[in-house]
């Protein structure tokens, strides 16, 4: 069972991305470790004993839509209730609404947990704090005033409705219609998929925030406007009153989070209320529905990116327990009798130790990536608002992408340390893999990840950006070397092949892209966002290992960051080749398509 | 749909695994290249027509369990009788029995076919082979008589019960006893897992082939005798008669494979029979049960990896169809109208590339494994058998392994490439990987595959034949610098760097081996297993891409060797530090592990 690794998470967030040196110097006004410590403790605490319990029975039973309404899973309902309860919802939303204004960074650390007890479960928070950040920044005072309060304390959730059949990453090309009403509301008609926590029974009601097109609206993506669609539309006293023309038409069958009801909406066509369209208001200005949602985006995106770390975690946690159980063989040089632990097989301890590297290392990432945005909050000076906002830019596609893409591999790796049992469903490290596939695909696939990192973070400041990230990197690696400690191995050398690489493929990419090459660029991007990925695990897993706390813990954080530089870096070197080599074979093979 | 890759597997199993020389030169009798090719036709048609169309019913129907009986999905007894009488269930087998003794590559190649079909009905199928061959090596001729007909035509079929709850990769540990009766019979007491199509409805009479131990048998796999045990004994007539007392007690609710009943079978317990102890007979000699597995063990793994290819190749098909049909966005550099099919963009091209490179490279390594089997039997001279035995011995583990990684990893891209509907059952994406996930671990997990690659393949004469081997690598590499074609850029760069890393690392692991180390050489393992498994994809794939055919595909061809060349081969070297350099740092981050 799930434990919450509250330790070095604190760890983490504290050491690598940089909080404590925030907290000592003011950043965060009175906050400190304490209030800190105690926050992830009582999160991992709700996490480990109470959102983890129900996991199991999310995935098995899954959300069901019955005459219309979705009916949660059992127990679902009443651990939200608890959850909210426990004002885990409120954590970064303004104090102003109810909540506590806490660094992003703590939300972020919270959020892995939950989503290691249930990615399912979690998923309907995650997408309430996204519309309580759009309405925050977007919304009317009336729309705050009505909204938030509720929205804050998780008594009504929130949800995004964006895709339609045809507009996936493209959403240019939705085609769902609002048409303004006399009283300044609009009516909003059309079908949204794959709409998360769209309907169920967990809250009193569901608070949707929708892209349509007013009749008038330019073509495109700039003809694109946000509007708030409650389910039920509030009464005077601001309860929830008369149902709203929006419903539920249908439920997902997905491969995995079972548990998160996945829903076809379909808006005005009049199975509710006296006449056809859904009443709703408009957040932002009209046209202008695109800002608003990327107001929320990098937020979002790395909320995603927890989900892998989280996955990460959990499938790791799982599979170390079996190892150390299951018996088979005999491990080499082993004098006991009977057979062997499986996790003093070679082949296994290299296994485990690699989903453990992947773990840390995308946590680190994301934690850094979270970091960034509070401090672009925390600082007052222009300049360092610019730092920090680019930052937290340039870290968002790699964070989402680099620890969903190692929460499939990783949960992939768990269902092969238990050989058969892995394949069994109640064994429960199948529902991992499940889980995990979805998070490279929503919230921008991890393939639209690398286009946003080679096109629009890399050219930031015109690449000073980039190129001032990778000059710390390699301060962060001549601190190994001059660490001096021989128990970090090699871990020095290719730290150094690594930023190489690194350095080398964004110079490529940055002059390719001067050249106005965009599909040799392109070509390249996932690969480079992989490599920066992996550069940055190499570095952070470092910079862990120089830092010295009495936590007992400090040998095997340098023990792990070399097993890390001397078996995963040297993969960067084959990265950067088919970034650099790569397109131009590719554009000779489309032949093969087809 | 799935279409048969007729022309492409025709194409690596005459030029690339060589079967046209073969051919040529009478290694298999009068069989000629226009029979392959009607063979591999209607295999095609079999596969494309019949099994394709009812794969996604099996996966969501499933076999269940009632009442004591399994019933498969529907349509698939009667498709099981189809496929039975279409005589390919006997490809391989005895003439005398009723088998066409054809080459085991073209069985090879058709259970391609069937697994890309669906891998849950394939199973069937092949089991029953196992357990036909297992029976001809080793059984005596009363049992030849009885059993091999009815299984070589398919109106029995065949079963593999090796697995107990404490004892999966490591045999020395089963339980499952056999006591010896008077009339020179045995009787079989216990339990076995994971017993694929251990119970159906789609034959009249299943044989299990059982391992137990004899009362006085030694302690370890030196104790252990194969048994068979049928489901019903057979009458005078040689006709289904009493059933014997054996049953199927529950079914596994598993990841994929749905449509394959994957049993728990109770042994003597009493259910039938008049008393207690299910009625077998030995195959082979007493305790000698384990040599009568090797002999199957071999086929077996390959079976698995063309389950690793067959994924491969399916996952690949549907992926690019639908890539051609969605458009979303604008590909760079295109002047139509509307959105592009995503197709066109460089990251998707990529991924299908990819996806293409892993299909091709894990077909020719299987291929080019079964052709060294059928070799073996071919030639007569003593060396010559020697010589293909040990390629068909080496190539297995790589064989099984690369395959069914391949087959994960295609599936899972193949998820990618569809996006949201990826992620939805109905669209059957998400089925390829669920299904495929199963590989990697049966018949001897990956990481066993890579332990028998080091410890047992390398040593085969003393190095000299995983040496030559390597030598043969680097005449084709000349080979391909010599062409001195300019569209396949620089292919013979990367083959000769991965050529050198491959023999970098073979040198290490056997002098490291020869001091004794055995840790740090199974430290190595995985990653070597993978290493040769790329080397050989980029020299397969290059040795068919200098085949000159009159078949309208060598361009293609071409284009697709630079592609794995240049995008894939670079792995190799960070492989190969793996290998060298991460025994150590692997010993230290034990303690990580707790």
């Amino acid at each position: 069972m799930y434990i919450a690794p509250v330790d070095d998470i604190a760890f983490t967030l504290k050491h690598v991305a940089g909080l404590k040196a925030a907290l000592e110097e003011g950043a965060f006004g009175d906050l400190d470790e304490d209030t800190v410590d105690a926050i992830l403790h009582e999160a991992g605490r709700f996490a480990s004993d109470e959102v983890a319990p129900l996991g199991d029975i999310g995935d098995k039973q899954g959300s069901k839509l019955v005459d219309g309404a979705v009916r949660t899973p059992d127990g679902w309902a009443d651990l939200y209730r608890r959850w909210a309860e426990g004002g885990w919802n409120g954590l970064t939303a303004p104090e102003e609404f109810g909540g506590q204004a806490l660094p992003h960074l703590l939300n972020v650390a919270a959020l892995e947990m939950w989503n290691s007890g249930s990615m399912a479960f979690a998923l309907c928070p995650t997408l309430t704090m996204g519309a309580v950040e759009a309405i925050a920044a977007h919304g009317s005072s009336e729309l705050k005033a009505t909204y938030l309060e509720k929205l804050v304390s998780g008594t009504w959730t929130g949800t995004m409705n964006l895709t339609e059949p045809h507009a996936g990453s493209d959403l240019a090309a939705l085609k769902s219609r609002a048409e303004r009403a006399a009283d300044g509301s609009y009516r909003i008609f059309g079908q949204k998929i794959y709409i998360t926590w769209g309907e169920h029974d967990a809250a009193e009601n569901i608070i949707h925030l929708v892209l349509a097109r007013l009749p008038d609206a330019p073509a495109g993506t700039r003809g694109i406007s946000l509007f708030l669609v409650p389910k039920f539309l509030p009464d005077a006293a601001g309860n929830p009153g008369e149902r709203n023309d929006l419903f539920c038409h249908a439920l997902e069958h997905k491969l995995g989070i079972h548990g998160s009801p996945t829903c076809t909406m379909i808006f005005g066509d009049g199975r509710y209320g006296a006449e056809k369209g859904a009443i709703g208001w408009i957040v932002g200005e009209e046209n202008k529905g695109l800002a608003c949602m990327f107001t929320m985006m990098n937020n979002a995106r790395l909320a995603v990116g927890m989900q892998g770390v989280a996955i990460c975690e959990a499938a790791t946690q799982k599979a170390i327990a079996y190892a150390k159980e299951r018996t088979q063989g005999k491990a080499p040089g082993t004098q006991a009798v009977g057979m062997s632990p499986v996790i003093e097989h070679p082949d296994i301890a290299r296994t485990l130790l690699t989903m453990k590297a992947l773990t840390q290392g995308s946590r680190a990432i994301s934690f850094s990536c979270a970091h960034a945005t509070d401090m672009s909050h925390a600082r007052s000076e222009p300049a360092e608002r610019k730092f920090w906002q680019e930052r937290a830019a340039l870290l968002t596609p790699i964070a989402k992408s680099f620890s969903t893409d190692a929460g499939v591999d990783v949960a992939s790796l768990g269902i092969q340390v238990h050989g058969g049992m892995g394949f069994i469903e109640e064994t429960g490290a199948a529902r991992y893999l499940r889980d995990a596939r979805i998070a490279p695909i929503y919230e921008g696939t991890n393939g639209i990840q690398a286009i946003d990192l080679v096109m629009r973070k890399l050219p930031l400041s015109e690449g000073s950006h980039v190129r001032g990230f990778i000059a710390e990197l390699k301060e962060q690696s001549q601190a190994v070397r001059a660490a001096n400690n021989p128990e970090l191995g090699e871990t020095a050398r290719y730290l150094d092949q690594s930023i190489a690489d690194l350095e080398e493929a964004t110079e490529w990419l940055l002059a390719t892209m001067g050249k106005g090459e965009t599909a040799a660029v392109l070509a390249g991007a996932t690969p480079y966002q992989r490599l920066f990925g992996l550069a940055l695990t190499g570095v952070y897993l470092a910079k862990g290992a120089l830092v010295s706390v009495d936590d007992g813990q400090g040998a095997k954080r340098v023990a792990l960051c070399r097993f890390t530089a001397e078996n995963l870096l040297a993969e960067t070197s084959a990265l950067k080749d088919r970034v650099i080599s790569g397109a131009a074979s590719l554009e000779a093979a489309r032949t093969v398509l087809g």
